[in-house]
């Protein structure tokens, strides 16, 4: 009578065989948990990117995608290194006092900030940079400085390299507020779990 | 007699206990339930790429990596966006007609195609590209605009960003045949369900 | 009496219908399956790189990236290829005999190992690198060369790009010991089963 064709749940008598029954859940429940304990179950909606350069046009694709990845839904988090620590910069804010010789060098040839950022191609000595920002005011784009600031607003991680930082003698009174300090463990913790990685 | 050792299935009498089978069966639905709908499931076996590099040499390595994936069998994305648009222009087909002076400017001083560019490193005025060409048919390797059909061919989507396309001032029909049109939300979509993403 | 109120498990006289739970259990069954066959399952936690430049900033941020994750658990795969090659290079080991005009102009201009690697902003001809190392004697960071050899004791796989290799005229014997040779089905094979994939 009963519609079972699998005739390991079968009795002979032709009733549901609970004890196969048991087999079969028991089994399962161990493929669950192996499901649950793999590591793709840690993937989440994220977007985890290193930001390592200091040009501008890469620093506005970088807050292009991570903006666009907020307003989508997912996380973000930002690793910000080496000279893509320029783009975190608090404006006019050079401190040379206090640093040694190399640190003082650096200080002086890097951007201040963003504003002081060049291209990676076409940038003439600066004049690049100012083209792109004029075009993206002239086709009413968000600037780079309005799109940090939403990012911020929005929740992106913003997370500038310890090491890096302290190579290039930058101090962390020098960085935006609400920048958080890190290193390449909270970088590769949170691109473990994300499923957008990107180095920029 | 059964062979059953886990007490929760077993009556006093020593039958199997279906309302304990009942109640692991409903647990097992609910982690099932949890796996299915966590967001490890929308991965798929794909690709995304953003190609923001107008380098020859990273355009070869970027259609290297692309339909490299394609032939193992992956879905494969390539958002081309800043510089990466000049990979993808028609040969010789640069419009002047009805763009403003900083559009011109910017017609005049980009790659007008794929075998304009140069190269990242060593690029010598143009005499590297050459040389990375030579070097490609020496070889017998595809070259870059054979590897561009090819990924046409083979299903890559190949989408131009809307906006960085606007602010160069590169109108559509000077993009190759076969091109989609996209913002940055299209990358997020391909890339939150793909299981490669990259930064060109 | 018994706390069930899913009807589907429940016979007319209130007793566990074990035809009902063998139906779930065979549903549950095909679930499951489904889940363990999906595309996510291959995931681990694993970091797959491309690096494609020769920039000694470059080759630092990467190898600061892959010894992170191996020491968090990871495990890394690193492909070198075009100028990435400078920098898994034995030392002072240049090669002419035997190669083309091209391949020895190439062996002449490419840096002979990473000692000779310049950096990708502020190279200022060679002193930007002299710089960038004497900050991380400085500052006790480890450097590129101890990075590699902790990379190679960690167990990080080191693959070669055979094509590129072959385009700039470098001998596999130029190539560091322990290098391993691959193509970019190498790189796809890793990159689509890690959870952190970078193009640097």
């Amino acid at each position: 009578m009963l519609p079972i064709n699998d005739t390991t749940v079968m009795t002979e008598g032709g009733a549901v065989d609970t004890l196969a029954l048991w087999q079969r859940i028991s089994e399962l429940e161990a493929r669950v948990a192996q499901l649950e304990s793999s590591p793709a179950q840690d993937t989440e909606d994220r977007l985890a990117m290193v930001v390592f350069s200091g040009d501008l046009d890469k620093a506005i694709a970088a807050f292009i995608i991570a903006t666009g990845a907020v307003a989508m839904g997912l996380e973000v988090s930002m690793f910000f290194t080496f000279w893509g620590l320029s783009i975190v910069r608090k404006k006019q804010h050079k401190v040379y006092a206090g640093k040694n010789l190399l640190e003082k060098g650096f200080t002086a040839a890097l951007p201040g900030d963003s504003l002081g950022m060049g291209i990676s191609q076409m940038n003439f000595f600066g004049a690049g940079s100012k083209v792109i920002r004029k075009l993206m005011r002239d086709h009413e784009v968000t600037s780079l400085e309005e799109m940090m600031s939403l990012a911020q607003e929005f929740g992106v991680r913003l997370v500038a390299c310890d090491m890096s930082r302290e190579l290039l003698g930058i101090r962390e009174e020098e960085l935006m507020d609400g920048m958080e300090a890190g290193g390449v463990a909270t970088f590769i913790g949170d691109a473990n779990r994300a499923k957008i990685t990107l180095f920029v």
